[in-house]
């Protein structure tokens, strides 16, 4: 096992990474307001690992919620189906919540976490790739409105995370590629030399080799915690992280939310990314490529939708809530291992990538 | 006009308190997070100020949510309907929320604030006496649940309170008189001057004369902000702030919410502290008269509801959520100026003390 603390002064927490972390629950019942625990997990994961952690916790007092499986339920109406179940079992503000799923899951649970008594204790035990390595870190918390994503929400930062690299043998394997999307993002914004490392261990990856897996999670949550400690609350720094994603959230809008998973539409994005980077004279071309051969490697498509026109793609991304009145707003590279925000994009000139840029049919080879 | 600082740290805010400050756009526009605004207000408080406060607001982007006033509209489906209105209106997270109304709309209003786009801008223009002198200091924002008062919110400040004093002109006499139960509460639990001035200022105050307005209110915020600023997050400092409310709250729950002001109820229960404390021998008789003389004064009840028995109440005050695990906990007097928190209550002598208190008919001479 090994540990990384998120430094937040008072708000501080530890991210456990390991195999088999689940039957090892001193390193969350420390972390515990009371005695009260309720668990939040969904109905792909509960028949999987609700009853291993349940068997844990036969000290203490524990209710659970089994959501359905979906970012469609990310809403609102879910959440208060939280807040009921802990009225009903009458928990307290001493209570604490466990979130046992991926990123939809850690996200409504940690919301739930935020507004009940104005605010209890919550412990995240992400069991997707994506979750472990994006949404564990960095205290966003919420659900989607049906006129956006992520409108309503909280920023709550967990008092633990517990990463049971396990949980991953369970995960389908295009998930897993969705997860190494983000993996990979932090190598191009931040560290040309795990980006090196990455190269030359995707296979181990792949296959799920416990140290490699480790090693990756690890320094992904690192380079995450660093670029949030800098910027809790989202402004420059933190928007590094966005790396393909405003292209990437146009080709999910585009497609219809669940056709292409996120961490696709953000490989294509970070493609597309690249690609303009390139135009601008950032990068070379043999830097573009290595950027699609390492997606590629990861099982990750490097094409945008077939007839999906720029058109499309220059509306629904001056629709991203990111803009905020001005123009598009961009993450570009530097060189790999180094990006930059880029307000104001000339509309021409991405147009016009856009249009140059391949177009293909999303294919999965092992998902 | 006269300012107080709330001190937080980089969350400090001023409350303004003077007459026709809605009128002195000066002081709230300076808090804007940008040109967007949302005026969340009910629809007893938007007959009278609400085009006020837009004619102050021409160079904004102004829109509005008038909901129906009432504790039973302060749930989450009325909070849906701001994040709506807020996602209708097009509003980024640079858009600012202004409560314009008393403590429900505040309450309301702060929770949407805190999670529209996980926290934007939020103003306090309170125009009940209660709401200046208690919601609208300690950052405590919120909604009932079918199971509790509350039990659904979050901690958020507002970048400023605007006290309009002109606005109690046309506040019911019963609601002023629920306003200076909570006015009185902060003179028995931290400052037996302000309780001197208070009863000579009593007649003052209740024909509404500005000065010992200003003067009663900003007293009130200070001492709330002091204990705020103490115990942001409510420990046993905060507690004391619940002088009366045990009790207080059990007569509500036992009249019906709606039958008993929050104020009247509060009245009664500081009453029956008072007379709990000269039992304990903390306090004189004289002592527990002088409550219950400025509390009449004030034009407020001090008897329990007729038909009430002592059982009904210790049974009600058992379900109060600040009874954790324990016994009851009462907020007691050590002298007038001064009170503590006493965990695990004697249960027989409570009781006792209950059955021997006087029981009266609810009466309202002027609401």
């Amino acid at each position: 096992m090994q540990t990384l603390t998120v430094a937040l002064g008072d708000r501080s927490y530890p991210i456990h990474v390991g195999e088999g972390l689940i039957d090892q629950p001193e390193l969350y019942t420390s972390h515990f307001a009371g005695r009260q625990v309720m668990i939040v997990t969904n109905d792909t994961v509960a028949p999987l690992y609700l009853q291993r952690l349940k068997s844990q916790l036969a000290e203490h007092e524990v209710a659970e919620v089994i959501l359905p499986d979906g970012e469609q339920y990310k809403s609102v109406d879910y959440i208060e189906q939280i807040w009921d179940a802990l009225l009903v079992a009458g928990f307290n503000r001493r209570a604490t919540i466990i979130a046992l799923g991926g990123g939809v899951i850690g996200d409504m649970a940690g919301f739930a976490a935020a507004c009940y008594q104005r605010g209890i204790a919550f412990i995240q035990m992400p069991t997707t790739l994506l979750s472990q390595v994006d949404s564990s870190v960095g205290g966003k918390t919420g659900v989607n409105h049906p006129r956006g994503k992520n409108m309503i929400g909280a920023f709550w930062q967990p008092r633990a995370v517990i990463i049971d690299t396990l949980t991953l043998n369970t995960l389908p394997a295009s998930e897993f590629s969705a997860g190494l999307a983000e993996v990979i993002k932090y190598g191009f914004i931040r560290d040309a030399e795990f980006l090196d490392w990455l190269e030359s261990h995707m296979v181990a990856l792949r296959q799920l080799k416990p140290e490699a897996l480790r090693h990756a999670i690890l320094r992904s949550c690192q380079i995450k915690a660093h670029v949030v400690a800098e910027d809790e609350t989202e402004q420059d720094v933190r928007a590094l992280l966005n790396l393909g994603h405003t292209f990437g959230h146009a080709i999910e809008t585009d497609q219809g939310y669940g056709q292409w998973l996120h961490g696709e539409a953000v490989s294509t994005g970070m493609v597309m990314a690249a690609d303009f980077s390139q135009r601008r004279g950032d990068i070379t071309e043999a830097d573009t490529q290595r950027v699609r051969q390492i997606l590629l490697a990861a099982g990750l498509p490097i094409e945008a939708p077939q007839g999906m026109s720029a058109e499309r793609f220059i509306a629904l991304m001056k629709h991203d809530k990111k803009v905020i009145d001005k123009g598009i707003r961009l993450v570009l590279l530097n060189r790999l291992g180094d990006a930059r925000v880029e307000s104001e994009v000339d509309e021409t000139k991405l147009y016009q990538a856009i249009v140059d840029f391949p177009r293909g049919i999303l294919q999965r080879k092992n998902g």
